[in-house]
């Protein structure tokens, strides 16, 4: 009898929260983000004179997992692109995807189906905008290499008679503002804002759309910046500009989890993570004071096949990492044209190099291969491993908050994320 | 006024399904299960004849995932010993420690605190009964090494007057018939009926205490038997033994998920695996026929490094382990001292084998040099990456079905896990 009060009560619980739509749904993208990165985030983040570990703000909203894999056609493992499409469409596709099916035909997105809707919509990531993850929501193409296409349909292309984006923040110069085609200007004369620094965010006007580009393509390592951080900022900006009564769709990107991945670069990882982090701190805020807002975060894929352990050791040593204030890339640059280069290194790892690490700084003749031994140096001494400079297969972490966030509870395909945001945007 | 409707049912909702205690509980140990095992699970055992890649037992069960470092002062990669620490007595420990902590002090179990309450209770594993795992559910020793004091103390250790365990399946001749002591004669004595071999568990008198060996240590590989699968049987003998008015604990193992990720031997880590599906395929049914009763399913830890795809390739391509009837380790065996080992090899693995695959079986000498060959030739044409041969550090996914699962939702720490099983032995 108590079991069919709960069932019944389960029920009624379950179809009043499926009733309603969110003003505001904020999608993040963890690219690459398998399932070690939080875990070995919330070892880097622990507060070592405690006993417990601290939890992370990715526990507190954990609620699945989520399988990745394209169609399967194309095999087992995912790229950034099939892995966008799935995401923003629920549709399964052949890797270098841009929201088109494996027939090649546009598939419709959430993003575009919340601007259908009245809602305002946007981008904020750290790789450039018009990359598979932001291009997959936002835009239709047969490949993601098409980075010149892909932003130019970003002007050419509408929704409704309306541009796709209001809000587009990120790297990009190198395709926004060509010798063929200026497509910085061509926003602004539309009625676009421009702002070129992240420290002139706060600038941006209230209500007015706004394109803010910061690098050529991808923004420097989190790690490169002095505060850290910038996808906080890139999501808060992105967040007040979007604000209105209609509410809106934002497609946040911390794209660099994936670049660190690939790099099989376990510093640039975790500082990457925490930029990811404080944003979703930020969130979890912003949440507590607008309920009517759902925010949703996944990865596409994991990156690198990293393990926290290696070798045989039962161990993983994140301390050397908290202290970094440079990526290895950083490093590398600054030591190679060093008269002393292990005395540098050490002052720059703030850690005494052994005879052995010093060998392996002295031999390269070219920054490439000076970066290589320090992540070599950087993996030993954390017990850090990896399988691939490319992606891998495993499910990964589904965190959800806010008006909605129980939909996304359990064991999802990649697909199903989408349809959940089709069912709550189209629900009442 | 509609969320505040839906928090309120939310409330009642949880309130009333969290005020009942399952009369039975079956907690599954994957042990080194890591989030990558079950993903290739799905691909390993995907019907390539329909366009999408079937949902698993695993997919409908998916509830969370739990960290599970040990003792921090031990670091942050925990061993099984440890790991069955928390899961059963929701403690911390250092590596190697059988429910006892950190100051080598015993710690009550879920398992103690079921059989003190009256329920029948037992071990169902692959590995020696006196095995790191089922161990931290039902002994307590400074070491998990001091495998003649575990097994002696399922003997002479007594809960409430009464012997720990009702049922106890699984390996370990070496440790219970011993030249000092013959426990198998002691339990005999004491009124335990003894079954030595898996075909005759049909033999068990219902209601009489059960004690089945069927190895020195541990079972061969699923892989190595006719049937393919050995889990399935112990479990649906333990849960027959076990059933009664006033309920039972169960622990099963998948015991050798962790040994086949410890030889990097992906061919029997995915027949482990399907090993264990089948067992909770057959356990979704037994919660359906009996609604009062809770199945946990976690991973104590992963190992191996075990990634999907590798060394840039993406793609994972598991349709020769489907069709293996041998492990590797069988294989070696076979092919060392045959005439044609390449012949032999070709036939036994299902493929021809490249030149350079032959080279590879035809140098070495003896067998563990071959059984590594053959690894590494699957490895290559699956496209699978490991890191290490011991465990990593990631989190593992928590699966929960039947009454009280909605407990072990979102993130979990491992202890946390033991900490919802005493809470729900102790409802009303």
């Amino acid at each position: 009898m108590k079991r069919l009060v709960s069932l019944f009560l389960a029920g009624i619980c379950t179809s009043a929260m499926a009733a309603q739509s969110p003003k505001n749904i904020i999608m993040i993208v963890g690219d690459g983000m398998g399932p070690a990165y939080p875990t070995a985030y919330r070892m880097f983040a622990d507060d070592i004179s405690t006993p417990q570990v601290e939890e992370t703000v990715f526990d507190r909203h954990l609620v699945g997992m989520a399988s990745t894999h394209p169609d399967i056609d194309t095999g087992y493992v995912t790229d950034s692109a099939a892995g966008a499409t799935a995401l923003s469409a629920g549709v399964k596709t052949y890797n270098g995807a841009i929201a088109v099916d494996v027939e090649k035909a546009a598939v419709g997105t959430v993003l575009e189906l919340a601007k259908k809707q009245g809602r305002k919509t946007g981008v904020a990531v750290t790789s450039q905008i018009n990359h598979a993850t932001p291009a997959g929501y936002s835009a239709h193409n047969v490949s993601r290499q098409n980075y010149n296409e892909i932003a130019d349909s970003y002007f050419d292309d509408k929704v409704d008679g309306k541009f796709v984006l209001d809000v587009m923040l990120g790297g990009g110069w190198k395709y926004f503002d060509r010798d063929d085609r200026n497509l910085i200007k061509e926003f602004q004369q539309a009625g676009y804002q421009y702002i070129d620094e992240i420290d002139k965010l706060d600038q941006a006007q209230p209500g007015k759309p706004l394109l803010g580009l910061f690098a050529d393509t991808g923004l420097p390592w989190a790690l490169d910046y002095a505060s850290k951080q910038r996808l906080p900022a890139l999501t808060k900006t992105a967040v007040s500009q979007l604000e209105n009564d209609k509410g809106f769709f934002l497609l946040v990107e911390a794209s660099q989890v994936d670049w660190a991945g690939h790099a099989n670069d376990i510093a640039a990882a975790m500082w990457e993570m925490r930029d990811l982090a404080i944003t979703l701190e930020w969130l979890e805020q912003y949440v507590e004071n607008n309920p009517d807002t759902l925010v949703v975060l996944t990865a596409d894929h994991s990156t690198g096949g990293m393990t926290i352990g290696a070798n045989g050791n039962y161990n993983w040593l994140p301390s050397i990492l908290t202290e970094l204030e440079h990526s290895p890339l950083e490093i590398a640059k600054q030591v190679l044209p060093s008269a002393d280069k292990v005395k540098l290194a050490s002052t720059l790892l703030k850690f005494n190099l052994t005879d052995e690490e010093a060998q392996l700084v002295l031999k390269p003749t070219e920054q490439k291969a000076l970066t290589t031994a320090i992540k070599q140096i950087i993996d030993a001494r954390t017990i850090t491993g990896w399988t691939t400079g490319g992606h891998t297969g495993v499910d990964v972490p589904v965190y959800a908050l806010g008006m909605g966030r129980e939909k996304f509870i359990g064991h999802s395909d990649n697909t199903d994320i989408a349809k959940q945001i089709f069912e709550l945007l189209n629900a009442k």
